[in-house]
């Protein structure tokens, strides 16, 4: 089974392909291009360098929000095209599970944030339970928008030490340093940031179990309404 | 800070760049090309796409070993060379430390094995310690060429679980899986090979903490003597 993922929902652009439970290619940006600059030009790169005949992916994985509203629909416009034009099936990762997913394994509940401004983060928390020798990943609180500080009540009351992650960590680390009763742990480079290797990984997963859409049915989920779309119903 | 990581020491090849505890690229390859088709191609490529200098690049961190005698030495060879042109000193990473970094934060015990092949494995444990809001790494089990068999007996002995990654995995899971008392669990693709990411990152930790050699000074950590050289001495 290949599976080619991509992620563009936040700043990193990313581009991954997963074989049969074995990366083969991976391929990160976190720089200020545009992702149209970036992300097209990376899967051509790492095409050419493993000779991928693009016809024998099974499946595209996308991080299909929420996140950046430009990020998801370049995201998407590409894997939709590509799932069009090769006749492939998509897979949707929530990007809060594929950032959970760099975490695998630990005991911690992970919580990644990712800012969406005004004390907003999308967010959610998981945990890794055992399943034979591998682990899966379940969903402690569902994704949300949520006030910062309602997360971190919400976070105190399970417990158990958390490990934040996500481009919302720099943004309110000093309101979770004030967070009294919270243990709470930050992840590091190259774990803590969007990787298309991680939606590939859970894509191969998800598809294992059937969670396809047509690249026409797929969407990227916002979990709100774009400014925009706000301002306009305000009148 | 920026730190440039190389790791080619088994059939992964893979460069990134880590600024200022921030992951900026990262590229890697599982390919059947061999290191010296992939490796200068990959950072000459990623330095295009991040509009890199190698001028303001701090430190060459490299996974030093142990490893396949070949990626070894087209590893450092590449360091040596980019540390003597540019003035700028090498960070030495073992590998097995390098491939711990991938499952940063977990509570397990972390046991990477690299196949070593009759039955031998190039392995060490390690543990993650709380540190302020980071953690830092402690060698359980120093870093040795041992047999598989002897390698469960001392995590047994340890009682606390452990997750394996590493080449050897697939090699040795049928004697993992029949070691009874041992509580394990596998990584996930992505985190279960070696990352030039997590070499820059655990790089630039090292690299703070004024562990650097000259790129003269700098040699692979090879563990073991080659086949040549043990045949050899058997005249």
């Amino acid at each position: 089974m290949k599976i080619l993922g991509l992620d563009s929902s936040g700043l990193v652009a990313g581009v991954a392909v997963v074989e049969d439970d074995e990366l083969v290619a991976e391929y990160t940006t976190n720089y200020k291009k545009t992702h149209s600059q970036t992300l097209l030009p990376m899967l051509d790169a790492l095409r050419n360098m493993i000779e991928l005949d693009m016809k024998t992916v099974d499946a595209i994985a996308i991080a299909s929000g929420p996140g950046s509203f430009t990020g998801l629909r370049i995201g998407s416009a590409t894997a939709k095209g590509l799932g069009l034009a090769l006749d492939k099936p998509l897979v949707e990762v929530p990007t809060l599970e594929g950032l959970a997913w760099n975490l695998y394994g630990t005991d911690r509940i992970v919580c990644p944030i990712m800012d969406a401004r005004r004390n907003q983060v999308y967010t959610a928390a998981y945990e890794f339970l055992p399943c034979d020798e591998k682990f899966r990943l379940h969903a402690v609180i569902p994704q949300s928008p949520m006030d910062i500080r309602e997360l971190l009540e919400q976070l105190s009351r399970l417990g158990r030490p958390v490990i934040f992650l996500g481009d919302g960590v720099p943004v309110y680390h000093s309101v979770i340093s004030a967070c009294n009763g919270l243990q709470f742990s930050l992840a590091a480079a190259g774990n803590d940031r969007q990787r298309a290797a991680s939606v590939a990984a859970l894509g191969a997963v998800y598809f294992a179990e059937g969670r396809t859409v047509t690249a026409a049915e797929h969407s990227p989920e916002y979990l709100r309404k774009s400014q925009a779309e706000r301002e306009a119903e305000r009148g």
